[in-house]
């Protein structure tokens, strides 16, 4: 049974404010809370149309009913459990290694894809401008698909963030560099810009590498990458010498 | 003004069925539908709420009001026009160069960032297998961003076509080669399978080729990635070799 008082606050879980607020997010379907229980972030309360997880507080956990949970589902096909959970402290900026910058990145959906890419491609850092898509928005943490418990994801002034950066900075132009003719470093920051704009004038003036992946067809027409396929391939580039695992 | 059935024919063109039956699409927003209109693409249609387009036979465009607009579109956010074109024959298949070829990739976003990214790429042959979304869905034709006028996008009997063919056949898998130390020819055919269960097992047995992107995170948990981020890194990796343009 859920209270009108915990639909309110759970429905209002979809709005950054409240997130902020109650210090609150939530996840939904087997799979991504799974990951999330699994990982180090503290279940605030469990709503399952089941028993679906083992060796969880009884207090935390309530059975609903599938009316119940479509009432607090921002899923158009909600499926079968809702977790609230609360929302970890940031934790501090790595200096080495390799870290992914988003200039103004706003879409959730490409958000998501990025955190999972990130992950994908063992990328323990990502830095997110103010502008972006917040983190715990429930489209991001679903389209992240658990990746999220893996990738320290940080919001600071980009601007201040680059100016002092250690490692070198790579930012993703149409009019770039041929990035698979560069030789890229293990250590350095990737910085993908805004759907629509790119990157920033202030950020690009940051960018000591200009980087862009070549176009192949023979129409100068096409379209842009959206950021998200960009960033795949981007990722890819600056980690297929090392081969994987 | 549009009458009432004009706004049942073209809501009805959101289903494949209708779309079939009239041998009718529609794009919305200036610049898909600009593509479609610079393209062989046959105008039946424009719904526009303001003078866009130079040059259109006066009796193929209506004016019309927001209200009038909204009535039509399926975007949520529609964008002053709508034009309803006429679906084309199906070119023939070709028989060499880089071809794409899904194995019932369902979702209309992963389709249309798929022929985006072809284009991207410079490949222009996409054979799809039967149970693929339709290249015609207005989501599809929205999120191709106008590649779909470069991009041959062709519907077959997949196992069929693959037994046939003479170039080689790459299926993508979890478990394949190592797609950054494998030598790829510039005649292929790459196989990319459906969002949940990857390429089927009928298509598998055709794939004489098995390759799949490393995964470079310390743990073995990372979801796969979603099909069209690995058919960027795919598409980058067949074609980074020749350096493009």
């Amino acid at each position: 049974m859920v209270s009108k008082n915990q639909i309110k606050t759970i429905t209002g879980l979809q709005q950054k404010k409240y997130r902020k607020q109650h210090k609150l997010f939530f996840a939904e379907g087997i799979k991504v809370v799974q990951e999330l229980l699994n990982s180090n972030f503290e279940l605030h309360h469990l709503y399952a149309t089941e028993a679906l997880f083992n060796g969880l507080d009884n207090n935390k956990v309530t059975l609903i009913t599938d009316d119940e949970l479509k009432k607090i589902s921002a899923l158009t096909t909600p499926q079968s459990c809702l977790a609230v959970f609360e929302m970890p402290a940031e934790k501090p900026l790595v200096k080495t290694g390799l870290t992914v910058a988003l200039d103004e990145v706003r879409d959730p959906g490409n958000l998501g894809t990025i955190i999972r890419l990130c992950d994908w491609f063992g990328i323990k850092q990502l830095v997110c401008s103010q502008q972006c898509a917040d983190v715990y928005n429930p489209k991001v943490v679903q389209a992240t698909m658990g990746s999220l418990t893996r990738v320290n994801v940080l919001y600071t002034d980009l601007a201040e963030y680059l100016a002092v950066a250690d490692t070198p900075v790579f930012g993703t132009f149409m009019d770039g560099d041929n990035v698979y003719t560069q030789t890229l470093p293990q250590d350095g920051i990737i910085v993908l810009g805004n759907e629509a704009n790119g990157i920033s004038t202030e950020i690009e003036r940051l960018s000591a590498h200009r980087i862009a992946i070549p176009r192949f067809g023979d129409l100068q027409q096409t379209e842009s990458l959206n950021v998200a396929t960009a960033a795949a391939i981007i990722l890819s580039e600056f980690r297929r010498n090392f081969n994987g695992k």
